[in-house]
């Protein structure tokens, strides 16, 4: 594939293009041009604007909808650290929430986990990832990102792609176990606890 | 099918025997002998103390989850009137929310509607069907039903089974049409257009 | 004041006497006679049917909206053990759920407590206790109990009355914490930490 | 007050200048310099992310949470058209979604009106505004803003600032009439049927 060429002549890179461990989970591999950011563009946007992300737990369910397991993407890091993240990405210019839910689903899960995106756009929560650690339980070194979180049952075959090692499945009460929280570092781990006590798991 | 017996003795009739136009809508006709109470027993209860319903909106979502249409149990009354119901009925004693709802959902879209319980039990709205009308949106001549309202998507065939006419499959703007909200009478139209507003949908 | 008569002539008794630990919670005495039942009647009802509860967790906010602490009653048992609850009760007969949690704050917490009820019936979860243990997180030996469970700002002086020897407020931390978590036994911990979870603290 | 100056010298402007009719309900004038962006930057922003917004219906209550009434603010565009809009606005840089919607509630309504912020973030609904008319019932023909929408309860004196002539004060009924409806255009009265859709009330 060749590079694409933003329309006043700069060259343009995808707008997640040289991130770090946490970034993996988010290339927008699947943007078209125009809502791509040159790199100086996102740079400064970053730096001035809350940039908007949706985030999906994926889960599977029985019959009544009771949620019997949550699936968590495995990434190594450029230094080596494992860690678990949650199916997550920006929304982008002119694209529905419900459109990127779907765009990052695939893109994580693979086209055939046949995920259920929610008919309402209710989120379970609004998790609030902070530049700067403290403010709230969320932090983004890199940015102030504003994610819409939802409960995504998924019914498919998951194959990760590309950057994510592996998807595994665990019951809820190892999802809340320290040994997957202490995996799931800058307020993930925080973040599922709260879609488990939504569905009726706390621990 | 034999008329069960009480274990005490008295003759034992479902909860919901003997109802009228709305009534037709919950028939239990497969409650387990321990949750049934005799004739007596019923309305002496239902005048002292609300009844547990669960109500759902069975809907047809696309990819992204959103709602194309709306389905709705065509009904004729003993007095000939028509009338247009959501899948509604009670909670049995020992029965979780879920279960109650999955089997209303069987009852009313038959065994192959595929319908999907949310994972998380909050509900849309909570609607409370009053005896005395005006006190809210909701009216039960018969008894005081509180009724936790959720969004089912079905994916699979719908055939109502004995009591109802039909399943009715209406877009959102169709299901908001004065035309529909006639058919259902007694707070049930509200309570579909507070559906379609939670979805994404407002007229 | 005069014990009230069931308009039968059986000696009426408030739904909720005689009752132990748990339900020292849960005392209707403001109830009026027609919601009254007699002590047969209710065990009666209590093994039939589900029971619905409303439970508010009493909250200080900041002005931002932000939970700064939670309110939890201490009650010593009839054997002496101790243990902390959140407000809860039964929703009566032609009583609507705000009105419910209205009097059941004001029972538990005083009449200057100048509790918020939320402006929507839409509750963070809804908690089932089953007299079977194990079946949801929620345990009630003597009934099936079907709680809408909301989040409730209180702004006045808390006045616990009679049966509850204090409120103690902690902070999300502390409620959170296997100290206070052992102290609420049947679910109620696990209850207190969804509401955390639902306004942004999960641990 | 003297005009900003941009660290990097370039002259700055408040991210909301120079707007129109529905942007008047948005000016941003308590901005902090950090969060502002360039009068070209913000243009360049508009073309490539969606914006983040929150937005508030302020609405009475009376003790027990029901809401009796809902307040609009009354605007005069550039061309002489009157419109009625609810509290909305930018989140800033840094800026978490509660204090968004605090500064925003204080601009509009003014210092006093005594603004109750949710305790939980959750939204009743997500609005999503397209600058394209029809992909959705929200519409802002200027850029893309998504916007997290919040039912706050006011207690004190609301006094308009500014931009606003005046704020009215409607019954729900009122509220979702077309006379109202009518001068809430892009959507704007769409998702206030929606908020009140949320509290139980359905026209």
């Amino acid at each position: 594939m060749t590079t694409p060429r933003h329309p006043d002549g700069k060259r343009a890179i995808p707008a997640t293009t040289r991130l770090g461990k946490y970034d993996q989970a988010m290339s927008d591999t699947t943007e078209t041009t125009p809502g791509w950011l040159t790199e100086d563009e996102l740079e400064t946007t970053r730096a001035r604007m809350p940039i908007l992300y949706v985030e999906a737990v994926p889960v599977r369910v029985d019959d009544s909808g009771e949620v019997t397991s949550i699936g968590l993407l495995l990434r190594i890091g450029a230094d080596g650290t494992i860690s678990r993240t949650l199916v997550s990405g920006r929304v982008m210019h002119h694209e529905r929430v419900r459109d990127a839910l779907l765009r990052h689903l695939e893109k994580d899960l693979g086209p055939v986990a046949l995920p259920r995106v929610p008919p309402s756009l209710q989120p379970f929560t609004v998790a609030e990832y902070f530049p700067t650690a403290g403010v709230t339980p969320y932090h983004d070194p890199r940015q102030h990102a504003v994610s819409l979180a939802y409960i995504v049952p998924v019914t498919g075959d998951c194959r990760p792609r590309q950057d994510a090692l592996d998807l595994v499945w665990f019951t809820p009460a190892e999802a809340a176990s320290p040994a997957v929280q202490n995996d799931m570092p800058d307020g993930r781990g925080a973040l599922l606890k709260q879609a488990l006590a939504h569905v009726g798991h706390s621990y």
